[in-house]
């Protein structure tokens, strides 16, 4: 089991895979999640800012959280999100598009409140094949201690 | 056409209707999107601090998103979400739970580089049906200005 004390900091992989969004995926996360026009129709998009079909904020963060279970240890002393903070989507992620994350702890600490647990910090971005910065956040998880 | 001028402060509004989550929902999100034992198995769930099947977090704010749609005017001149701040989860979310929003616009500013533009931030709140706060977040939207 890998816990709190074994995590290293700023030590940035890129997930194994790259996950290739396509105009079907886009729609269906969007007609089940966030059913804005532009993420539901190629001729609506077409007419917005953006020009054509993207994805929705929410299922871009979805995939970057899906990556990074590729990266993820499988024996990991999580125990739960505590938050997310600083989430940018600098580009939008259209069809076809295919990304990669990077992910890196960038800060670790002991709970105030809880001696046997800790408090991890991941920044995330994701990249597309163009290695355009497409969205960053971090994520706040808790962690157990090592008991022994 | 609701415009970026049209957009009132401080006027918070809870979601006509409520998402009741179910154990299927959970596991559905999570085997797509977030695939940790404690999404996805009862029998693991129950061994972990939470102590029974939980939502993983980006379904949660799907959830918000969601119910965000039964608010939103028809006819309003969003352009693309810029980002998302301060996501905190307090509490679980979990199968039979049934989620409200509460949302407002706490903040708005034109855009410094695209004088047709302006930023709006809203805060939403996540509630149960014990209107414990699940989860909260602010959601930063490119809009349009009145063209006239």
């Amino acid at each position: 089991m890998k816990y709190f004390e074994d995590i290293v900091l700023k030590n940035p992989r890129f997930s194994p895979r790259a996950h290739t969004v396509t105009a079907e995926e886009i729609k269906r996360f969007a007609a089940e999640w966030d059913p804005m026009p532009f993420h539901l129709d190629e001729e609506i998009a077409k007419l917005s800012p953006i020009g054509k079909l993207f994805a929705s904020s929410a299922h871009t963060v979805a995939i970057g959280l899906r990556l990074s279970h590729d990266m993820m240890e499988k024996d990991i002393a999580v125990i739960a999100g505590l938050g997310w903070n600083d989430l940018k989507f600098p580009k939008p992620v259209c069809a076809g598009d295919s990304l990669r994350l990077k992910s890196q702890i960038v800060e670790k600490r002991e709970s105030q409140s809880k001696p046997d647990r800790g408090i991890i910090i991941s920044l995330n971005e994701l990249y597309n094949q163009n290695d355009e910065l497409v969205a960053e956040y971090k994520i706040v998880t808790l962690m157990f201690k090592n008991p022994h």
